[in-house]
């Protein structure tokens, strides 16, 4: 049960990305420098895309090269092509996330490509990061069901890890973008993967859309997963998936882990502080439960009730 | 997996229970008529306290005897002594729920008694009962974990069983009142009660103060748990116990369980219309997830986005 679980924030890239309003930009290294305080194991710091695509994340070079780094902390950007992936190397990114859907109509919808044409786009940025020391990751979004085409098989999720991995990507993680999956299918799906590919270094990005985040989560370490990705507050959402109603939230995710005896770098009781902080920067309630409710160590005193 | 899974509604009685307003008594039958309809296995309809003490289910009587009863369903209510035993006999309910807590803190709090003098008037209701044909259940409170005192041990719960079983009562509901259970927690108390007592109807009730409700559920099934208390749209928790903010969701629970395979008498599109209806009645949002994102196989028309 002491078994060690790694935590990916990606708060300020799809968590900010679908907020009605613009966070300006000192807010959001200031929140970065908090989160850089609190163990995570990575930060998704931002995304190089065309601002006009993510006007939200327009100011991706700023953010990207004013924080300040924490050395324990891998610092990532998504990055779209090889236009996105020079602008992040200006900015000395740790790692780079790569994104491709697993169905062709979310794929057409989210980047206006058919998955030949990105992984054709993947093929151009791997050359140009031939000789560059940082970390690649590839993302597979609707990789548990597409609110176009509806369920997503396993098989074509296999391939899309297969290649992937010819390119020499070895850091996959397979994203539930419109919360889809089920506890089941998570834990079937992780057990595929991990079958097939026992070297990956494979990450889950759950989405708690329906409510079924964290038994998710629960399901995929069963299946042998440790690395999760998730957003502060629980706030995030795929802008052109419908229905999305936020990513799950770290706070909720660490606090859960935490009680459940698993090590974690991330400290909960500061990211619920980032979290509380983050909730006064925007102008809508988050969906994370426990800065609400409290750690399940926090007691009261009987004598006031 | 077809295995069968068994849902008891309880947004009537744990739900409406801590809501700021009185539902009128017409909305609650009309509630109760159309769940009626929506396939659960068990209504806990209200409860026959003190209309002092919960002023919101004061009308008792009159919705218990004005609903339009399914002769598939258990109609159950909450009785906390012979008076309420007497009120609840009057108006011909299936079941009967003796409620007390593992926490001797938390019992005081929520009934004014130690749980010696709770075991007490139980004798007396058993007594009162003992020529009724009705089915009796007993549920511990707080059996996860009390906001007072904090974790409640595993023994506690097994001797509060045993004190049941020897007033005759087999059926037992855990509940975690203020949603302190961790998923591994659930998975080592179910396991224990139902290797202690592998003939008990066991009942799991949760809430999901701090996001871990599905898990939970998930894990006790994993236990060999089939019986869950639910409320629609997630509305609920103890007037006595600060920080609770709802019981786990019944349309996200059925959603959940019905997309993983398992069988299921509760109809979720019904669920989900009960619980828009619900939404319709309150004067807040109510925190259940499906019904605004709908279920994983309501597919959208790419050509709209």
């Amino acid at each position: 049960m002491s078994k060690q679980i790694y935590i990916h924030e990606v708060v300020t890239r799809d968590g900010l990305q679908n907020e009605d309003q613009f966070l300006p930009t000192k807010d959001k290294i200031h929140l970065l420098n908090q989160l850089s305080q609190t163990g995570l194991d990575k930060i998704e710091v931002t995304s190089f895309v065309s601002p006009n695509a993510v006007p939200n994340l327009a100011d991706a070079e700023q953010v990207m090269t004013s924080i300040q780094r924490n050395p324990q902390i891998s610092y990532s950007a998504l990055i779209p092509n090889v236009i996105g992936a020079k602008r992040a190397m200006k900015c000395h990114v740790d790692e780079v996330n790569l994104v491709v859907s697993a169905s062709e109509t979310h794929n057409q919808k989210n980047i206006r490509q058919s998955i030949q044409q990105t992984y054709d786009q993947f093929e151009l940025i791997i050359d140009y990061l031939s000789d560059k020391p940082v970390i690649r990751n590839g993302s597979i979004g609707t990789a548990f069901g597409c609110p176009f085409e509806g369920k997503v098989s396993e098989f074509k999720v296999l391939l899309l890890i297969e290649a992937y991995k010819s390119l020499g990507i070895e850091n996959i993680t397979l994203a539930d973008t419109t919360g889809m999956a089920t506890p089941t299918q998570v834990y079937q799906l992780c057990k595929q993967v991990l079958t097939f590919f026992p070297d990956l270094q494979l990450t889950m990005h759950f989405h708690n859309t329906r409510g079924m985040g964290l038994a998710n989560v629960i399901q995929a370490i069963q299946a042998g997963v440790t690395h999760f990705d998730s957003s502060l507050g629980g706030i995030g959402g795929c802008p052109f998936a419908p229905g999305a109603t936020g990513n799950i939230c770290t706070e909720d995710v660490v606090h859960m882990l935490y009680f459940m005896g698993y090590d974690l770098n991330a400290k909960l009781d500061s990211l619920i502080d980032s979290s509380i902080h983050l909730q006064s920067l925007l102008s809508h309630e988050t969906p994370g439960q426990v800065s609400k409710a409290g750690k399940i160590t926090d007691l009261h005193d009987p004598s006031k009730f």
